[in-house]
């Protein structure tokens, strides 16, 4: 192994320590009692190495940020040939569900929550990304060739995945708290996330007039 | 006239006057940098006074915050016999539209969005207000007699429509941004208004089964 692996080795495990120190502190203490300091501290850091990682404090909070950003724009662009925009998006949604099958990630994804929900600074910035989220895959959508539609189709299309993206999330955290195992949460929920993607697309689809 | 009447005229005209200092205020310096105590010395009133009209700076900037909330779901609930879902969602947007149909309201608009989006505060009450209004239309959905139908139907119906509120007041603002007259959008846009909320109502109406 070469030196540069090794460093880029090194690196990405000062990352994941410093990650997981911040989401100790944050889910233990709240997000806005906790310092960067304090995690550099718990991470046995200097404040800078916490900075060279994660510029602000929220992305310390949200270190899965991009992929949670690009993932519906991405599985549209990036879809099987035949695959209907709704099954990507399906596909998309069922394969973040699968990520968190997984006993501790299940615990800590209901602490999360709560953390999050505590905050006001953390509740704007996952606006922003929800929004960005929703901006990316009407981009993408309006790329679609064939054209999906003219107009605000796209908007339409994204604003409607987004929709029916919450209304999941709901339905999933409802199950959690009510205790339902998370993989058994996962299988009953793949038909309806199916036909609700479905239900967004065609609804998009079939509308007539444009402005 | 008797006692009574003219001291809630009164109480309804010290209001206005609070409301309107705070909203210009707000509008030149910005929601965070204006205090209690500068709107108060600005309407010529207590401190103590402004509290009792408005409980918060928040409420002081979302002044039209009940009637906002509840619009959607009142205009289900109190809709004219043989009106569609879709019909008393879009004559609510419409009526919306129509009050800002007013020249100085119009200019009022752009820079109250812009105040908005400057503050996170703003935009967390914002997100909160929306939050609410999309539940008070889920609830009056889940009421419907005959049913709407089962399980999740009220919630997607409630998201949908909320999505259809998000892409339109973007074209409004677009439409606005771009120099249209306020007049002239509205009724262009009625169409529009329509059938996205007729898409909503019949995609959440076709759908087959449930969770």
């Amino acid at each position: 192994m070469d030196v540069t692996s090794r460093r880029s080795r090194k690196k990405q495990q000062t990352r994941g320590v410093i990650g997981e120190a911040a989401i100790r502190l944050f889910l233990t203490r709240g997000f806005d009692a906790v310092t960067v300091a304090d995690i550099a501290r718990e991470a046995d850091v200097a404040v800078q190495t916490v900075f060279n990682h994660f510029p602000t404090k929220e992305d310390l909070f949200f270190q899965e940020r991009e992929s949670y950003v690009t993932l519906p724009g991405q599985a549209v662009r990036n879809r099987r040939e035949g695959d209907s925009v709704a099954q990507a998006l399906a596909r998309g949604y069922l394969r973040l569900l699968e990520d968190y099958d997984d006993a501790s990630l299940l615990t800590r994804s209901i602490e999360y929550q709560r953390t999050l929900d505590a905050s006001p600074t953390l509740r704007n910035r996952e606006l922003e990304l929800r929004r960005e989220r929703e901006d990316l895959l009407a981009a993408a959508l309006a790329d679609e060739d064939p054209p999906l539609s003219d107009g605000l189709r796209p908007t339409l299309l994204a604003a409607f995945a987004s929709a029916v993206d919450r209304v999941l999330d709901t339905e999933v955290r409802r199950r959690l708290l009510a205790g339902e195992p998370i993989n058994h949460i996962t299988v009953a929920l793949e038909p309806l996330t199916r036909e609700l993607f479905d239900t967004a697309e065609n609804a998009c689809r079939q509308t007539r007039s444009e402005p």
